[in-house]
C-alpha cells in the first residue's frame, strides 16, 4: 500500500467550493494509486470565532473546555470533507483525532504528539476509504481532548506520515512553496524546489510562518519529506527532505525575518553565580519562551543582561522581570518593542567561514544598527530596529545570492 | 449521592447570555447539595445551519458524516456551559456522548440507546464537579458518533437519569410544563401539575411536541419522574411519572392536534389474506411510519383501505402505494393532505365508557365531519379537514372541561 498523507490548511477549506477542489485533489491521488488520508483544518477563521465565543462566556476558560470547543472547527470540516470526497464516488470516512490514534501528553492547548495508533486508520486505507483525520487535536491518557496548538495540523499530518510509513506528506497552503525570503517584503525572493529538515527548522523557528516548527522536527525525526505547495494551483513546491538529498549547494538557503519581538536590558546586575538562573527560571514556570540571550561583563562586578522575547508575551516578561531584578539588586530594566530580528540561514554556513561577516557587512552598507547578535552552525541572527527591517532583509537577501536571477556567487 | 439531571434545550442555550442563566441554576442545585448532571443541546439554530452547510457539499451526504457533524453543535455548547458554570466558581467538566458512555445502535441519524456506562460520569460526580454532558449523541459498537435524532437530548437526559439512579430529571425548555391543549390553539388551556408516562406518551406521539416520546418511554421503563419546566422562570412546571402518583382523577387529561399529516385511500382492493401486508411492509422496508389504518369491506370480493401518514412522507409513500396498488389489481388511490388529527387522551377512559362518544358529539356539533376514527385504551383519535383544526380542539377541550375554571365535570 502506497500511503500519501495530504493536509489541507484552514485557507484552503474556508468554504464549500474550496472544500470540493481539494476533494477533487484528494480523489485523483486515490485513482493514482495511492492509500490517501487528507488531514483537515478548521474552515476559515472557526477557530478565531469560537475563542471569541468563549470570551463572551468567561474571561479565562479553563484550558480543557476550550480544548473540547475548539476541536469542533476540525470535526465540522473532517465530516464536510468526506462528503464532499464520497460526493465524487470515492468512498471515504472521517476520523476525529481520537478515532486516528492521535496521543498525546496532557497538556491541554498545546499538547504534544506522544504516540499514533494506526490501527483504525490502516483498516479503513485496506477497506479502500480515503481516510479524513482532524488536525490540531489528539486524546490524552485520560480520555480527554487535547489540541496542539496553533498550527498543529501540520504536525497531526506528519505524525501520521510518519506512523504510517507514508511515501510523503503533502502541505496544502496558501503560498507556493518556501521562498528565500517572505516575498512580501522581499520582491525578489525565490521558491526553494528543496531544502533540508534542519534549515527549514531555523526558517520555521525564526519567523517563516509557512510550517510549524514542531511538524518539521516531527519529520526530521522520522525522515518524512514534506511537500510544502499551494492548494490553488497545481505547480511543484518546496520538499522539506534529508540534507544528503538536498542538491543544491547553497550555503545560505534563506532570510528570515520577525516583528514580534521584543528586547529586554537589565543593567547592572551583580555577577554572580546564579543569577542568569533565577531570571530565567522565573520566565520558564510562566510558559515563556526566551530567544536570544547575550551577557557582558562591566567592570569586574556588575554585567549587563540582554535577552529577546515574543512581543505579545511582554506585559508578563515586564511584570516578572521587573521583580527579579528588584529582588537581585540589580540596576534599571529597559524594554525594547521597536525592534525586530532578521536572519539567514544555510545548512552550508558551517564549512564556510565568513559568512556571518557577510550578514553584518550588508547591514553595515545600509548603516543599520545591530543590537543583538546570536548565531547556530546553520544561522545567524541580528536585532536591529524595527523600521528597517525591510531594507535590511532586501540587502541581506541580495549579498547572498538570493535574488531571483542573482549573478553574486552563493554556492559552496 | 442525591443526582439530579437537567436537559437544557436550544433555545434555553439560544447565546452566551442564555447560557449563563441556565449555569445560574446548575450552580443554585449544586449548592443546594445536589450532584448534577446538565445535558445541553446544539445552540438555537445551529443544527440548521450545519445541515444547510452539508447541502452546499453534497446532497444526499453520507448518514455517518451526517452524525460527525450534527454532534460537533452539542459539543459547543457543553464546552461553554462548562466554562459559564467554572465562570461561577463550581468545578465543571464536559463530556461527549461517548465520554459519558452512552452507547447507541449502529443507526446513524436515528440511533437508539442501548446502555449508558456511567463509570466516568460518577467518577466526576464524586470529585466534586458538575457534569456537563452533549445531548443527542452517542458511540456505536464501532467506535463511530452517531446521534439519537431531532429532540434526542431528551431521551439522552432521561437515559442518565435512569442509569445515575437520579432523584429527578428536570427538562428545561421554553414552555411552562405540559398543557391541556397547545395554548396557541385553546387559548383556555391549563398547564397540567402532573402526569402518567401512558398518557405523556400518548400526548408526545400525537403533536405535543414538548417530550420526545422516545424519552417517555425510557422514563416509564425506568420510572425516572420528569420535570417539564422553563427556564425563563421559576414555576412549577408539569411532573411526568407513574400513574398511581399522579393523584389527578380527569378522565382526560388533554387534548392534542397535529397537521403533518395525510390520508391515503386505496379503492377497490383484492380481499384476500397477504394484502395488507404487502401494502405496509412495502412502507415499512423504507422506514415510513403508518398511523391510523382501516378497513371496510364492501361487496364481498373488494375492500376500500385508508391510512394515514405524515404529511412530508407523502412522496416517497404516494411512490410506494401506487406501485403496489397497481401490482395487486387494485382501483385508484387518493391522496389527502388537507386532513388534521385531533386527539383526547386520558388513563381514565378505560374505565369510563362513553368518552369516544362524547368527542365525536363535540365534533357533530361543530358539523364536523370525522374521516377516520382511531382509538386505544388511553385515547381517541380523529381524523378531520385541516381548516376545521381549532374550532375541533376548542369543542373537544370545553366538552371535556379542560377548559380553566371548567364548571363541566370531568372526574372518574
Amino acid at each position: 500500500m502506497r500511503i500519501l498523507v495530504q493536509k489541507f490548511g484552514g485557507s484552503s477549506v474556508r468554504d464549500p467550493e474550496r472544500i470540493k477542489r481539494c476533494a477533487q485533489r484528494i480523489v485523483a491521488s486515490a485513482r493514482q494509486g495511492y492509500a490517501v488520508v487528507a488531514v483537515v483544518s478548521a474552515l476559515g477563521d472557526t477557530t478565531d470565532e469560537l475563542i471569541a465565543l468563549s470570551k463572551q462566556i468567561a474571561e479565562r476558560p479553563p484550558a480543557r473546555e476550550m480544548d473540547v470547543l475548539l476541536s469542533t472547527g476540525e470535526q465540522v470540516s473532517m465530516a464536510l470533507m468526506a462528503m464532499a470526497v464520497d460526493a465524487l464516488g470515492q468512498p471515504a470516512i472521517s476520523l476525529t483525532g481520537r478515532q486516528a490514534g492521535i496521543q498525546t501528553d496532557a497538556v491541554h492547548s498545546k499538547a504534544r504528539i506522544l504516540d499514533v495508533d494506526t490501527q483504525r486508520v490502516r483498516k479503513e486505507l485496506e477497506s479502500g476509504r480515503v481516510v479524513i483525520v482532524a488536525g490540531f487535536q489528539g486524546i490524552n491518557a485520560a480520555d480527554d481532548i487535547t489540541t496542539l496548538g496553533r498550527g498543529g495540523s501540520d504536525t497531526t499530518a506528519v505524525a501520521l506520515a510518519a506512523a504510517l510509513g507514508a511515501e510523503m506528506c503533502e502541505i496544502y497552503t496558501d503560498v507556493d512553496g518556501v521562498y528565500t525570503a517572505d516575498p512580501r517584503v522581499v520582491p525578489t525572493a525565490r521558491k526553494l524546489a528543496d531544502i533540508s529538515y534542519g534549515e527549514m527548522l531555523e526558517l520555521a523557528s525564526l519567523g517563516a510562518l509557512v510550517l510549524q516548527p514542531r511538524a518539521v522536527e516531527f519529520a526530521a525525526q522520522h525522515k518524512v519529506p514534506v511537500h510544502v505547495r499551494s492548494s490553488f494551483n497545481y505547480n511543484e513546491g518546496t520538499i522539506v527532505r534529508e540534507e544528503r538529498q538536498v542538491e543544491r549547494g547553497m550555503i545560505v538557503v534563506g532570510a528570515a525575518h520577525d516583528t514580534n519581538v521584543a528586547k529586554v536590558v537589565l543593567r547592572d546586575v551583580p555577577d554572580h553565580p546564579g543569577v542568569a538562573y533565577r531570571i530565567f527560571s522565573a520566565l520558564a514556570a510562566e510558559g515563556i519562551n526566551v530567544d536570544m540571550i547575550v551577557q557582558t561583563t562591566r567592570q569586574g562586578e556588575v554585567t549587563d543582561l540582554v535577552f529577546s522575547t515574543a512581543r505579545n508575551d511582554l506585559a508578563r516578561v515586564r511584570e516578572i522581570v521587573s521583580e527579579v531584578a528588584t529582588n537581585l539588586g540589580a540596576g534599571p530594566v529597559l524594554f525594547d518593542d521597536t525592534v525586530a530580528k532578521v536572519s539567514i540561514v544555510g545548512a552550508g554556513m558551517v564549512s564556510n567561514p565568513g559568512v556571518a561577516a557577510a550578514m553584518f557587512q550588508a547591514l553595515a552598507e545600509e548603516h543599520i544598527n545591530i543590537h543583538v547578535i546570536s548565531t547556530s552552525e546553520i544561522k545567524v541572527s541580528c536585532l536591529i530596529d524595527q523600521e528597517h527591517v525591510e531594507r535590511a532583509m532586501r540587502a541581506i537577501h541580495a549579498k547572498f545570492g538570493l535574488d531571483a536571477a542573482s549573478s553574486v556567487p552563493n554556492v559552496s
